[in-house]
């Protein structure tokens, strides 16, 4: 991608009004524009952290067996009052509307409704579990205040998943298994060190615990104990000795952290798919319940929370898995012989199947080296007449002070 | 995908509230789910054919300079109050709901403005211009009546793109560019003989025409007059002696037909940009317009289209282009040796990059062959005890009568 193509720039200051830091720096390096208070648009550099993002979760989800759907954003009452989910006093984060003929809709919230209601269709036998469904979509919840930027939105992006299960053995297989697909996902984002499963309620439906994956972050809402050495949590909500004890938690070992919430599961039993009428037949010929979990990833946050954690002073720094791109090439200077070797090089690189900004304006060489510290991509290659001088590029690592010149001809082979 | 994996199955009949023959045909082979009137979720394959449409259009209007963006569904009213479009006796198809304090906001029926706003950040100088901005994205329209199944629905999911040119000439150029992708993307989806550019009103704010992209099909709401010789045709609704020699049509040459708008594009000057207040330097230092184009194409729109063009009796008949697998494989029987050779050759035809549907139930032969009617893959390989006595599979298209042999060892070339 060519700077000078991209319609977005950089910005020196964020909106008064904005004062969480992910979306001041995403802001400011023209990721996101923001519609209202906890709504953000992506702009092209932010829809594709967004894609890149959803796209390693889209691989961990298919990876256990998931298959992936679209719900609707438009939710018809029916539903919602079977489950006892459609009256404010018991949800009170609806966004409604109204069909032309008066008839009151919901703006999506959350999605085991119509998803229960969509396997009445296919689901009867016990042949036919058990079965886990995602899907990639916003969300809308009418929070009172919104804040903290992209990690507490208004309308948001969330990877939900269901699994449907004969039996708690079953359930918790495929539980365990999620829970290890996250672990991968986190770590795949770079936020594995840094990245708890955490012991949480869970609900009042359930006897069970729920598992948050909470990232230690000073910026967190959320008070954990971390046992370090297990890369286990508790979350504060829970923590009391009785439960220490059941979970085999040793106070001594742990530690109290700041944590973001980043991903949860549930177990869900068979809260929903009773309310619906979702049941199947067993080997027996009885009729049985189906037990339910669910599986949350806030992607829209993850793009707020690893923004925020990773930035330094000068601005975002991403993970090399979910960049925008793997390089910012910066052309210093405007002589044809500077330009020539810079848009060979980028030729060369994009070719060689290599994501890069290619810096080609006409402007100053401090702002070019700010714009790439400010929009973080993870490898800076300068070209300038100094470096070809010497037949080289300077390579520069977002994260590393120091550079290092590289011949151009050995550049493929340095990435 | 294994269809015994495949959590969906097909259904002998529609349900009785659906009238529309594509959402009956997707409805019964498992493609969508219908939520209520007008508004369907899509089920695994319907999201294979839904995401394979998009990435057509996607690169298409990437080729012709277009940036992604992913704008909101919720919409502050200011923003639209500017262009006099909030108010419902304006425009009579909003759905609206409520900030919890209060703050009447909209659900996303058009993006104008927001995409307007969202310039104004980086659009200053005549050096800005122009841009080509588009995103796949959810809208949502209060339609009195939702009827022709996914045709015309009350959410569904469209490409809008809009452009900003300084001047009338770049606006022409960039609008007529895009014109051709549009003809490029009916084609890679397989409408291309049977779509036309079309004349249409130009709305009330320019005095040029507008142009649709018009499938002819008995289903159509829309009259037009067909140039089958210059492949182009004009709108009934502005079907008068005037405009046919302005646009040098023939009366004589023209044929009535019905269509079906898949695609549409505007000239839309000033308007949104005026009163958003989005105006640009020129070289000369002064204050100008900018000249603004949208672009439209109902990818859902699509998928309903498509499947009721090329249904037959027997079901969906999907163009290999946007197929959810390229290869629907079948099984005969549960003899080991069957199972053994229908199992390696999924494992071949998935290894070598080809998308298959494999029916590895354990159902009847008449089943197998009316479902993949009903799904509508385009080749069905089938291997059975007769098959491999002579060492080989059977193949026959979709769209054919007659089967062939093809020897196990030719099927990867034979694709």
């Amino acid at each position: 991608m060519r700077l000078s193509h991209n319609f977005t720039k950089t910005r020196r200051d964020a909106p008064k009004d904005e004062t969480a830091r992910n979306a001041q720096l995403l802001i400011r390096a023209g990721y996101v524009h923001k519609m209202m208070a906890g709504v953000y648009a992506y702009l092209p550099l932010g829809k594709l952290v967004l894609d890149n993002i959803a796209q390693i979760v889209r691989e961990e989800m298919n990876a256990v067996g998931g298959q992936e759907v679209q719900m609707t954003v438009l939710q018809p009452k029916e539903l919602w009052e079977k489950t006892d989910r459609w009256d404010d006093k018991k949800v009170d984060n609806w966004f409604k509307t109204k069909l032309a003929n008066g008839t009151e809709v919901g703006v999506g919230l959350s999605h085991e409704e119509p998803i229960v209601d969509s396997l009445k269709a296919f689901v009867g036998s016990y042949k036919d579990l058990p079965i886990t469904i995602y899907q990639i979509q916003s969300k809308f919840r009418n929070e009172l205040r919104a804040k903290s930027g992209l990690l507490r939105g208004r309308e948001f992006i969330m990877k939900d998943m269901y699994t449907f299960a004969q039996t708690q053995e079953e359930h918790t297989k495929l539980y365990e298994q999620i829970a290890e697909a996250y672990i991968r996902i986190f770590e795949r984002l770079g936020l594995g060190d840094s990245t708890y499963r955490t012991y949480a309620d869970g609900g009042y439906f359930t006897e069970k615990f729920s598992d948050e994956f909470q990232t230690v972050s000073p910026i967190g809402e959320d008070t954990i104990y971390v046992d370090e050495k297990k890369r286990i949590a508790i979350n504060k909500e829970i923590y009391t000795d009785e439960n220490l004890a059941k979970l085999n938690f040793n106070r001594a070992d742990l530690v109290e952290k700041r944590g973001v919430e980043v991903g949860n599961i549930f177990p869900l039993e068979s809260k929903y798919s009773d309310a619906l009428d979702l049941y199947y037949v067993d080997e027996k010929g009885q009729r049985q319940s189906i037990i339910m979990g669910c599986y949350g990833i806030g992607i829209s946050r993850l793009v707020g929370m690893i923004a925020e954690h990773f930035a330094d002073d000068n601005g975002l720094v991403w993970p090399a898995s979910i960049a925008p791109a793997e390089v910012h090439l910066v052309a210093l200077g405007t002589d044809a012989e500077i330009v020539a070797a810079a848009d060979d090089l980028y030729h060369e690189l994009t070719a060689a199947g290599h994501e890069v900004i290619y810096d080609d304006r006409d402007v100053q060489a401090g702002l070019k080296f700010a714009d790439a510290d400010l929009m973080g991509m993870p490898l800076r290659i300068t070209v300038s007449k100094k470096t070809l001088a010497e037949g080289s590029v300077e390579f520069k690592a977002r994260t590393e002070e120091e550079t290092r010149m590289v011949k151009l001809a050995d550049v493929i082979t340095a990435l």
